[in-house]
């Protein structure tokens, strides 16, 4: 019964997201003994201006 | 001095927010032995098209 | 079908907890409207060494 | 560049959770374009008394 | 490797954005021993209408 | 008024944890505009074996 969630950047498709969510789920049934019917997976979009990494955000205009 | 945090759908009223903290603070006071001066309640509204349950988006396009 | 997260200081009873999880899915759903069947709560105990506000740990040998 | 966070009974097996990692991170690079080397998996491991669903707590002595 | 998430108002500049990741990076470098290449910063910004603190909303309308 | 939440791996002592505390209280307070009062950090210490970057557990083991 478990809740994944996704810190991601923003701007993948509803279609990526759908197989995003279908392969997780796969992967905690086969690997975690997780049952589907109570497993969430919770995206959230990050905008680039607010992820830092290496200790600058990742908008790319600090190049 | 918890924190909680409400992952949920995007869509309740400012109204229902305000009822849904009041109701968790005073949950947290009476069962938890929390003060609610330091009580922090925070709300994520999450697209449906980004939460999967059973392996499915819940935006319903699926059906 | 929220999922609700709580960080609290560790150390209340399994009749604390039970209690806390019932109320906060009542809250949830007299007020945001939740199904309770896909409704998760979920308990982080944080010992209070890990735990800092105003700039101190709340383990209390700051004083 | 993800963080994934699993939110899981405890008990997982440290094969298991390789594997589990494994496949999660292929799930985020095949169907979110994420680059494995700044891909984070976080495995928060909760005592079933600290999880609740359906306002019980999840170790099976309400029943 | 750390992760850390900052939950906090909507609102805050770019500059100040940058600033708080460069300060929290060092932070977690000089005090935690922490590698900046691996290192993530998160920032969530929450509407004040979806914060609550002492059973309130923090949007101002209460008073 | 934010959270800051601090994933990384467990072994860091009081010492270390107190002056992180201090630290990013600091950084909050100066780059976000954040009020020390209502500021909490909480440190996540998580096992090695239940983190995994680049699709490996960090525990070494697989090297």
């Amino acid at each position: 019964m478990p809740v994944v969630t996704v810190e991601m950047w923003e701007g993948r498709s509803r279609r990526q997201k759908r197989a995003l969510v279908a392969a997780i789920t796969e992967a905690m049934v086969r690997h975690a003994g997780a049952k589907p019917d109570h497993l969430h997976v919770i995206i959230h979009e990050v905008p680039k201006q607010n992820w830092g990494r290496a200790g600058r955000l990742s908008d790319g205009t600090e190049a």
